[in-house]
Parts: C-alpha cells; structure tokens; sequence
C-alpha cells in the first residue's frame, strides 16, 4: 500500500510504493525503455483490452479507433482508496497519510513511432484537450488540492515505454516545493498589484536575449534561475492562475508553442530524452484567500543531459555549465524552418548571461 | 564566472557556472567515467604536478609518497574571488550574488584501483581525518556559513574519474534545504529540550527493523522517510551538531560504519553508482542564536539505482518503490563476512515498514 511519509517539520513528503517495484522494469542501472513492438504494446490502436478501462477518449472521426485516451496507470504511485494501518511508533517523529491519489496516463496518440514534436498541430491540440480536461477533472476533487501533470521521454527521463505519453498524479496535499512558488508569487501580487511572471515575461521579450520562441500569446525562454541546462519555460503571456481555465482558442497557440520548443532541443541537441512539468494554482476554493491572484501557469522542459550528484541531492542547490543566454542563442539558431516571431537574434552584449 | 541565482523569495539558490563546462567529460548522454590510466591519472601518485598546488597532505611514514591530499577542483563550480558586474535588469524580479566560494578534491588514496569501501582501516581513518580538518577549516572562513561534504561514485552518480575521491564546497550561503532542517532540528530542541535524531537513533535501535549496523558509537539504518531506494543513514549515536568536532578517537568507528554500508550495498547491488553527503550545522558564531543546539550531524549513502523523472523535479516529492524496512533487511541479510552487533534479524511483524 502506498504510504506518504515525512519527517515532522521536515523538508519534503515521501511517497514510499512498493508496488510500483512489481513494474516490468525494475531498476535496470542505467534505465532503458522496453523494446515493445505495437503488437505488445498496451497504449497502441487494438490493444485496448491490456489496459485498465479508459477515463478519457478523444474520438477518431475517421476510424472506429481513438486519437487520445487517458488510462489508470497500472502501476500507480499512490492508489485512490488506500488503507492505512493505525500505528503508534514513530508517530513523535514522522508525519505519515494514506497514501491516496490518482495516477493516469495520458496516451498521446495511437500511433506508436509518433512523439510530440513531429505529430500533427491538430493531434497536438487534442492532447492539450487532454491535458486540461484531466487537470480540470481532478482539481474540482476536494480530495486533490494538487495536480501533477508531467511527461517523460526516453528511457534516462524515467519513461518505462516508447509509445508517446504522458502522466497526471492527482495528490492529496500540495507539495512544499509548489506551495513555496504559490506563497512567493501570491506575496508578491499583494504587494505590486503585479504578477511576477507577467513582469519577468515583459522584461524578457524586450530583451530578447534569453527568448527562443514569441508567438500567438505563448513565450518560450531559458530563465534566468534556470536549475539545468537548457531548460525552457513555456508559459502564456497573458495572466492565468488556472491551467485548466486556457480557452480553447489558445490551445492551439500552446501546442505549437510547446511543439516548437521540443523539435529546437531535439534539433540542438540530437534525440534526448527529456522531462517537461506544470506549474499551476492548486485547487482554489474561496476568494480571496485560496484563490492564488499572483499564480501564473506555466510548463517546464528539462533535457536530461547532465548528472546529479551528492551535492544537488545534499543541499537541493543545482549547479548548470550553460547559462541561459547561450542556451538560448544555441536553440535559436538552429530553425526548425518555421517563423520565430519576435525573437531577437541576441546581438546586444549583456552582461546578465 | 560563476554566479549564484534566485528568484527573488523563490525556492532555491543556483550555481551558473559556464566555465564548468569545459571540464573533459561535457554532456555524455549517460555520463561514463574518462577511462583514464594511472599514467594519466592526475590524483595517482607520481602525478602531483598535473593538480593545482595542494591544501592538505596526509605523509606516509613508510614511503615518500602521501596517504590523502586535497586539492583545489580544476573545474570549480564557484571561485574564491569572483567579480561580479553590477547589472540592473533583472534586480526587481531575481536575488544575485558573486559565486565565491571553495572547491576541493579530497584524493582518498594514491591507488588509482582502491575504493573506499575496500581500502584499509587505517587509509579510511586517514580519509575522514582529512574530511574533518577541510570542514573545519572552511566553518572558520567568515564568509562561508555552510560547506558541504560529498562523494560521487560512478558515472552514473556524476564522478568523471574513477580514482577515489571526493568533495567539498564552501558556500557564501546556507541552502534552503538545509537552512530548512536546521530551522526543524533547532526547533524540536526548543520544545522538547531533546534533539529529535538522537529520538530517532533509540527508536530504531530499539525496534532493529530498519537498522543495517550498530557498533562503536554509530547507526547506519535505512531511514523511515527515504527518498531514495536502499538510501541509508549513517550517524554518531551521541549527539553532536558539528562534524568536525568529531574525536579522533570516534573517527575509527565512523570509518568502520560507512565502510561497512556502502560494502552491504555493494555485496546487494552489485557495483553500484552511489553518492554519500554530509548534513551538519552551519558555521556557529556566538551562542545561543547560531549555535544550532538541536542539529546532529549525518551522512546519507544514495545508491543510483532509479531515476528522477519529471514528477520529481516539478514537485520536489519523491517516489520510492522500496520499503526501508526491506531495504534493511536486504542489506542485513548480504552479510560481508565481519560481525554487525545489535542489528536486529526483523523477525517481528511491523506495519510500518
């Protein structure tokens, strides 16, 4: 049974699952996804019955088949009906809860050799659709406060198959590392009447120096505090709390947006596997206490090419060899052959790498 | 030059540090050791004129050579006197500061081939002497709050040589993260008059389940709030804030435990990438405001045997698959062949594992 763990005025919950060590892949020392081919891979077209049934389906108008479908996952990091055994020890030193969520997967496409980046702007869009449905489903649970939506490419991002998906774990509290981002961006709307991010967004389209992508209202940037290298943020250049409230019209933008950032680190950086996450308000209940004004949704695209080591793990501190301007200036000129509006080439010095 | 990086109130200090990237392994997809010969090698006896001038000789009696040095890192991830430009954007929205600081290698044995885990006693003894008097050292330093103690072993846990060493680096700030313990440690003294791990250590030794090794004044146990699979803790069972005011007649015993926990990891796991880091307290300057009365120092041993994927770099939150009870048991069954006293067989049954 899962169970979530910490230690009391710890830094951080642990979610210890045990079963998940039952998955087919079980700690290889450098993981590798398994070579399935469609015809033994549970997220393909016609092989619907190896998965648990579907939450979700974006239906094919074409085919009997499907275009998108969100799963449970089968190996799930937190179960939805938990059972936890009262214990006594050591309640005085560790704060422990069921270990109670949902955990799905979002099955990006039928088609098996496809991934985000080279499919069709309009399979992208249903994934986006996906997306926000499943984020909308789960936060209007008053059992999830949070929402984890996030992908793993390739086998040293941690993904266990190759078939193009991505997952959403539904948690039943909100992560100290998401809740210290709300406090601060909260605070600081308080303050200035101002969100953060819209005043970050401005100053870097202005600058241009660290901007890889400008267009139909999305932004794509290497931050300045970026934690790894070549780590973009996608976010929409208007002020949005709420992933889940994106309108339809600016889903497209988003996909392309999201699409666009992909293919120029594959270009760059040849196929690499690669993490990308949400940041958005936890559930909001009641204006205005809970209703999180200064939060600005936004996804994070982390490429997996370097290692973390003792000091990163000790002290949460990340040490990046590429600043972000040269991260930036590298993914910009490798073009994809479509138009980058608004992109400055970077030709200024700036002494702000 | 190296520069420390925030958010402003943002969750955590980065290290941008472009000059790094120049170091011989740049970005291997899976981060392989160099393969490197003694000839080559520039930690091997003979070699000492390929390092920086060195800060720290242990001598051999028997030989000319030296038993352990420490030197400055080649590649530092920050520089002891750094220059920073004054800027102006972006001051509103992140925190900046000059990346100064220390960077050191901790050459454990002048045997390319040796490991800590099978070095003699006596080498080992030596090793943590010289741990002690670099920590101590730089927690004199008034421009250094915090340093930090760690080993990377294995490509795959972020080392680029495979000669035996390790780290330290002396930071102008003290992490959030450990800031964060620190604040929970002193706290929990405050109230109870009592530090929580010393709480800890006799919970554990007295139920056994998750305990690996018990002897000479030291615990190593599989925590109850593990982030990390078979991760394990190794700490004086006495209480003591600062590491480096370990006796010497306590180094011994330190020795023998962490040699013995990384050799059970080892004898389960095969060869395996592992980090190990320090936790003690920051620089003490004039009681009772910083003298960090509740905080007992640690190692963590972390063998690299999963892999952070996108869930944990959004949210901070881990997911381990392996109980720490049966992680215990694991490591205490592989017995190598020396007596563990007092380490419980975990027959009993215990809900909480």
């Amino acid at each position: 049974m899962p169970e979530l763990r910490r230690q009391n005025e710890g830094e951080e919950w642990v979610i210890v699952s045990p079963d998940r060590s039952t998955r087919p892949l079980e700690f290889p020392r450098v993981q590798r996804e398994a070579s399935v081919s469609s015809d033994t891979c549970p997220f393909c077209a016609g092989n619907e019955g190896m998965t648990p049934p579907e939450l979700y389906r974006d239906p094919s108008e074409q085919t009997e088949s499907w275009r998108v479908r969100v799963i449970p996952n089968k190996f799930p990091a937190l179960n939805v009906d938990p059972r936890l055994d009262p214990i006594e020890f050591p309640a005085s030193h560790y704060a422990r809860l069921a270990g109670s969520g949902s955990h799905e997967v979002i099955v990006e496409s039928p088609d098996h050799g496809s991934t985000f980046e080279s499919m069709s702007e309009d399979q992208a869009v249903r994934v986006i659709a996906a997306y926000v449905a499943r984020v909308r489903h789960h936060l209007a649970d008053p059992r999830f406060p949070y929402v984890q939506l996030f992908k793993n490419h390739g086998g040293a991002a941690g993904a266990s198959l190759r078939h193009p998906h991505s997952q959403i774990i539904a948690l039943p509290f909100v992560p100290d590392r998401i809740q210290r981002m709300v406090d601060a961006e909260d605070a600081h709307f308080a303050r200035n009447e101002s969100c953060q991010l819209c005043e970050i967004i401005e100053n870097e389209s202005r600058l241009g120096l660290r901007v890889v992508h400008h267009a139909e209202g999305f932004l794509v940037w290497a931050p300045f505090d970026s934690r790894f290298p070549y780590e973009l943020t996608v976010a929409p250049c208007e002020h949005l709390p709420d992933f889940s409230d994106i309108e339809q019209k600016h889903q497209l933008g988003l996909a392309r947006a999201l699409g666009e950032a992909i293919r120029r680190l594959v270009c760059t950086l040849g196929d690499v596997p690669y993490n990308f996450f949400l940041f958005t308000s936890p559930r909001r209940t009641a204006p205005p206490e809970t209703s999180h004004p200064g939060v600005h949704w936004r996804l994070s695209i982390v490429p997996r090419i370097g290692t973390l080591a003792g000091f990163e793990f000790a002290t949460g501190v990340h040490i990046n060899p590429v600043s972000p301007v040269a991260a930036a200036k590298r993914l910009r000129d490798n073009d994809t052959g479509k138009a980058t509006p608004n992109a400055s080439t970077g030709g200024t010095h700036d002494p702000l790498q």
